[in-house]
């Protein structure tokens, strides 16, 4: 059989709401992100990829098995790569409200790196999904920085609709954030 | 107290060895490199961290332990970061042997990637450490492709000494890396 990048039939089987243009439409932001940069990888557009969740292994097993390990809070951001030479960071974070985005969604350890990141010549920037809504931002170090002289505790919508860039969503790739760069740099 | 860099105190108490001015001897490969990027970090030279070990995590108990889990094998390289608003990347190995350093400690994956970043326009190499000789080399993902196409399982110590770059082993930074990128870009 033929894999069809979307199989209506299967979709009416499993679901019972109208299939739209807007079939990525509940993918979680970790699962657009990463389909997105396998297709810049195979397109030979860009390497990025997500870091592994860091964990620290307290006990194996004889068969080199973990039995004990507790999960690390991340002091660096999800994903980072290559693009055109020059080196790429970002944080994906998903927010169920409507209205704002919560500061604590982000540690204050991967704003430090983001800053760093951008202070030292490379590409530093968050997503941010409202899932509530299907929408979509990158938002770029530096106006985050200037946000967070406000020393409000969330971004409002608003902020990212002025300042932000408005990603798409799409069939390939899904997420094409890259697009923001390529209009910047 | 004030924390020498070096205990003489301690060191003599904890071994038998003469102390020498090669203390960093016998320091795995990962510790010198890790405390180099610490360094460089603190100096904000370079941001280069260590990716996490990447890990499948398949059970967890009520208190978010993880129960069990299995360590998979990497697709990407250990070390990548931003020197100068370029990406790079690189993979650290150590070998016992005192005369080559066998290619299969390199998983093909690895190399196709170190290949990729290469093409990119990324920065890609790979530290060996003689552990047996002290001796410490970087050598260029170009020369490695140069090499491969001769077929050979294993790079002799020559091939290093010839087309790699040798490291010394110093107190701060304690393997300085990026001077060998310092000459060349």
């Amino acid at each position: 059989m033929i894999n069809y990048p979307f199989n209506i039939t299967n979709f009416k089987e499993k679901t019972n709401k109208k299939p739209d243009s807007h079939k990525n439409r509940g993918l979680s932001l970790e699962k657009l992100i990463n389909d997105t940069n396998k297709f810049y990888i195979f397109n030979e557009k860009a390497l990025i990829y997500k870091k592994p969740t860091p964990i620290h292994v307290v006990k194996t097993n004889k068969e080199n098995i973990i039995t004990e390990a507790y999960f690390e809070k991340p002091s660096t951001t999800d994903y980072n790569g290559l693009y055109k030479g020059k080196y790429l960071d970002f944080e994906a974070k998903e927010t169920k409200s409507k209205t704002s985005f919560p500061l604590n969604n982000l540690n204050s350890m991967q704003i430090k790196h983001l800053n760093k990141v951008d202070e030292m010549g490379g590409i530093a920037f968050i997503i941010v999904s409202f899932t509530s809504l299907n929408r979509y931002f990158l938002y770029f170090i530096k106006d985050l920085k200037n946000y967070l002289k406000s020393n409000k505790k969330s971004i409002p919508l608003n902020e990212f609709i002025e300042h932000g860039h408005e990603l798409e969503i799409s069939i390939y790739p899904k997420l094409d954030y890259l697009k923001v760069i390529d209009q910047l740099f």
